[in-house]
């Protein structure tokens, strides 16, 4: 059987990834591709637990490190239940941001050590990394504006636009690096502007494989 | 100020390791020396909640690398947050159990990937190692024995024994190769020669580098 591939949708606030995984989802799924769709960090009870340990306010200050292992403990989780059994069954597998994400939010927006998040890689996924990973890329006072608009409003702080700002920098970096895995969508335009490019990325990976 | 020592005491079940901590904590501080006493997996709430994860009953079967990563997660947050300050506030340190024992169990115990857990403690612990671990050994069936004694009984299973003894051969084999960080510590006898060797196994650290 043929291994299925393995697609990641990563970008800062507000640049659309969920309307555009569930695009992605439909086109895939109407030419027969059998698609499991997860997020992280998640994708599986114990690893969703972690995920909420993550996210749990708490005084106690966190170390950077746990952080990071604790990120690393639900991918590992979620590669063990969910990703690697797909792929090997020959089922796509799209998933709401991955290792990139920990990259560019961690490392370039927090200033972890990049060696430590290159270091937890190897361990938790060995090599593999996605096929495709479709990077949605927005100015980010753009992005903040319109995620602003489905939610709680919230000051507009200057330190927010500078963190994300190093995220989304940190993104492009890795994209410039590795251009045959990332694809970098411009979301910037109108939907269907956004996902004429996401068709011609997707081109890249050969849909008969699977069927 | 003079960092103070990292005590570890590892074993297995019913060797006496609360008994013999709390008597070391009792001889160290009647000699002036600020103890700090802590455990692990656990030692501050965030590291509890993650021991709290990794003791959950779940259906979900948990990878022995997600297993690992917990641990490490939980340790460098015990680092941070408790064991490394006292250190170096000069403080003495006296910890129940630490990374030998996850090479004893998770290793030994249960076969996980040796070089993993190697390079989980490197990028958690750096060059830290504990100043002096005792390892209070015993015959498991005695240890078992013991423990049954004290807690609700159970089946006295063989796979158990077969568990243990693997537990307990990989810490002797530890201690055989680190014999300078580690005393072997025979907990079959009467507790005051348990004792008398815990106080000759002190002796190697010299108590008036903190008061």
């Amino acid at each position: 059987m043929t291994r299925g591939y393995f697609v990641t949708v990563e970008g800062t606030e507000g640049v659309g990834k969920t309307t555009n995984l569930d695009f992605i989802q439909r086109h895939l799924e109407a030419q027969g591709v059998r698609v499991v769709r997860t997020r992280e960090p998640g994708g599986t009870p114990l690893a969703e637990d972690i995920r909420a340990l993550l996210l749990a306010p708490r005084e106690e200050p966190v170390a950077s490190l746990t952080e990071l292992l604790l990120m690393f403990a639900a991918r590992a989780q979620h590669l063990q239940q969910v990703i690697l059994p797909a792929l090997n069954a020959g089922q796509w597998v799209l998933c709401d941001r991955f290792t990139d994400a920990t990259y560019a939010y961690q490392g370039g927006g927090r200033g972890m050590d990049i060696a430590q998040i290159a270091a937890l890689e190897q361990l938790a996924q060995g090599d593999l990394r996605p096929d495709l990973t479709l990077l949605l890329d927005l100015p980010v006072e753009t992005g903040l504006a319109r995620a602003r608009a489905r939610s709680t409003p919230d000051r507009f702080e200057a330190e927010k636009i500078h963190f994300f700002d190093a995220v989304r920098t940190h993104y492009l970096a890795r994209a410039a690096r590795e251009p045959e895995r990332f694809a970098v969508i411009d979301a910037e335009p109108v939907l269907a502007d956004v996902q004429a490019q996401i068709l011609t990325a997707l081109t890249r990976l050969d849909v008969t494989t699977d069927v």
